[in-house]
């Protein structure tokens, strides 16, 4: 299906009106920005650049979204014409996924004309949003989980559609796998899981499920533990799969507590090399508070998909500057109260100091050379209508883990704060 | 593309091992239910089972997706001829769309074989909770509104295809319209905007911005007039349309003092009937807080779409009964620390006193005639696999606003409490 119609329907009418005054062609340049990191974040992390450039590539007015926006009088004749040739001809430079960014960092720049590229604000800032709301909050999540790995599980509490976004999203930020097979299959993202509370229900007694799942997976696989009682259930499980049983799973209670007690028994029994996996309505702060308990894998579901208290990345997408009626390219801000917009087309750097990061540089003077001991942030993803950012996930993995690595320490810090490093506008 | 994938990995697993050992075709019930509503809301609201039938209708496992789960080893063989012969053949029965739900409401209870009823685990919640989280914060914005219209336009705030469902639940609830030109397409929810701050600042003046948006668009249109001074957009705003301009949107500042001012400058020049629409990061507090001022109609966006602080609602999936080795329905439930469940398959009602709810009537007595004065929650949706709970969008409308007419007052209340009736478990 074409990705035209993910659109607001005032993009159009101002298509409409931009082209009946004859300014829709003018040359304009957009940018997609964050006035400010919510939830009192150090640091976001932009994901959604390499979903976005397939999306694009699907930016089509086709019969059925032309034949609905005429009888539904969304816009005239002249517009319908426009739309049903329009196809992307300018550029697109951004940050790439995995980048760090912060206030003001112009994630994205969009420039062509008008009518082009007002017609992609909504999409444009649908995907980033979306999708830089969670590896924001799982990169905080990676953080706390120290070495350990994470699973992303929250699929039955997101949108069926943007949970394999958010699978794909919070797998650039450091989870090691997904639940979600669909993120499996569209982006590689390797997929996990072996049973719920439901199969030991189905079966007539635990001892029965768990031989179900031994015989049918493997004693390498992982027996959920805390259907009836925690601890009987770890005997059981240990008597029917021996020291080779993979890994129990907790979902419910004191964590903390119930690890140390279930590690205390596995290893009685001998299966020390079984692993503990948790799961049960963890977030970053429940993650760092199971630093010190035997725990060797956590499960995250809601927290991680919904942004952990912060479902939306909060950027925009601004005009910063289009072309006068004399043809010279002007910038250009709105002066509303208390949402201010700097105009002018950016360049963006991240300052560095021995390898650790001081400052998010941001000039207005296009092809500006780097500053020292900086470098640029902002690569070509369209060109003259081309596709040429895509990329691997993997670079957008290792991307994370180097951009990260470059933060001063308090980026850490899970506490409210402010952005760990300035944005200085010169 | 079929929706089967859109499914967590470890259904898949206990497919395999059910099937594997002869438990898989127990007949089994599933039932959604919540057990607390977040946020302190004094009442849900059901949306999403629409949505969820036509996935259904897609759920199958065609050959690309099982080529994807044998290439990737997800299952054997065995669970891979099963699933290349799914289809859903037992009965599905629940809450219809606008219905209010309380915690322990059997949302929907899904009854079949184990295996056929486990996978679709995922999917369920995935609607329900993403599109139930909307619609119960857009009712409550439709209260705090009063009579007043509410235009969705989160599109951008949230994943592109979520946006879709979220225009569609929020209309359930109460919104008039939405900007998502999609959610038209689909759904047939009225579409509407006009022009953002980038349309005033692509021209050379405010002046020319007004003109050219009038001239395409009419007089009726609605002019954005906050990009500079709103004073002066004003004054040109009804010199340029006079007084047939149909409305001003204020996007920025005090919206109560403003629309004050405005609403004084709009009757001094004549243009008594223009309307005026206020934005802005608005939610059920900010529209409540606007009830004395002159405003005509509010758009939200961020906070309707990740459902006002709760952006998913809560509902698991949980086996209540299943066949035994005698071939015996028997209630099942898991004793988890904190997460109890309670077993058999319900029915549900909405005791009644003089026309006003009084309690959520639950009782596991299958079949019981309803008690008196009480109207019976559940209805049928699949039938022997056959889908037959369709309806338009406006029976739920309709539904919604009788349902929540019948709550106790109380239930209009936006500050944090318990839910407005007592669920009773017979």
């Amino acid at each position: 299906m074409s990705s035209a119609l993910l659109t607001d329907h005032y993009e159009l009418t101002m298509v409409q009106a931009a082209l009946a005054g004859g300014t829709a062609h003018r040359r304009s340049v957009f940018e997609v920005f964050a006035r400010h990191l919510p939830g009192g974040r150090r640091y976001g992390v932009v994901a959604g650049t390499g979903r976005l450039l397939d999306l694009l590539a699907d930016y089509r007015f086709g019969d059925a979204e032309l034949a609905y926006l005429r009888e539904n009088g969304v816009v005239d004749d002249r517009t319908l014409d426009f739309l049903a040739s329009y196809r992307f001809s300018g550029d697109i430079r951004g940050y790439p996924e995995g980048e760090c960014y912060f206030p003001g960092s112009p994630i994205m720049v969009v420039e062509s004309t008008f009518a082009e590229a007002v017609l992609l604000e909504t999409l444009i800032l649908s995907v980033l949003n979306h999708d830089s709301a969670v590896a924001s909050a799982a990169s905080r999540m990676a953080h706390a989980a120290g070495g350990r790995p994470l699973i992303e599980m929250g699929s039955r509490r997101t949108h069926e559609v943007a949970a394999v976004s958010a699978a794909r999203a919070a797998h650039i930020a450091g989870f090691s796998s997904t639940s979600n097979l669909m993120a499996g299959r569209l982006y590689g993202v390797p997929t996990a899981g072996t049973a719920a509370h439901a199969f030991t229900l189905l079966h007539d007694s635990e001892y029965d499920a768990f031989q179900a799942q031994i015989d049918s997976l493997g004693p390498e696989t992982t027996l959920l533990v805390d259907t009836y009682d925690v601890a009987k259930a770890v005997r059981t499980a240990v008597e029917l799969a021996g020291p080779r049983l993979g890994a129990v799973r907790i979902d419910s209670g004191d964590l903390a507590v119930a690890a140390q007690e279930v590690r205390q028994m596995l290893d009685a029994l001998g299966a020390t090399t079984t692993r503990i996996v948790v799961t049960s309505d963890l977030d970053e702060y429940a993650i760092a508070a199971l630093a010190a308990a035997p725990v060797d894998g956590y499960g995250v579901g809601t927290s991680v998909v919904t942004g952990s208290g912060v479902p939306t990345a909060a950027m925009v997408y601004k005009l910063v500057a289009r072309e006068d009626a004399e043809g010279v390219l002007r910038p250009v801000a709105k002066k509303s109260v208390g949402k201010p917009s700097k105009g002018g087309r950016k360049e963006a750097f991240r300052a560095l100091r021995d390898g650790v990061a001081t400052a998010e540089l941001i000039t207005t003077s296009p092809g500006a050379p780097a500053p020292a001991q900086a470098r640029p942030l902002l690569r070509d993803l369209v060109r003259g209508g081309e596709i040429v950012g895509r990329e691997p996930l993997a670079a957008a993995r290792e991307r994370h883990l180097a951009s990260t690595a470059e933060l001063p320490v308090p980026a850490r810090q899970l506490s409210h704060g402010d952005p760990v490093i300035p944005t200085v506008f010169s």
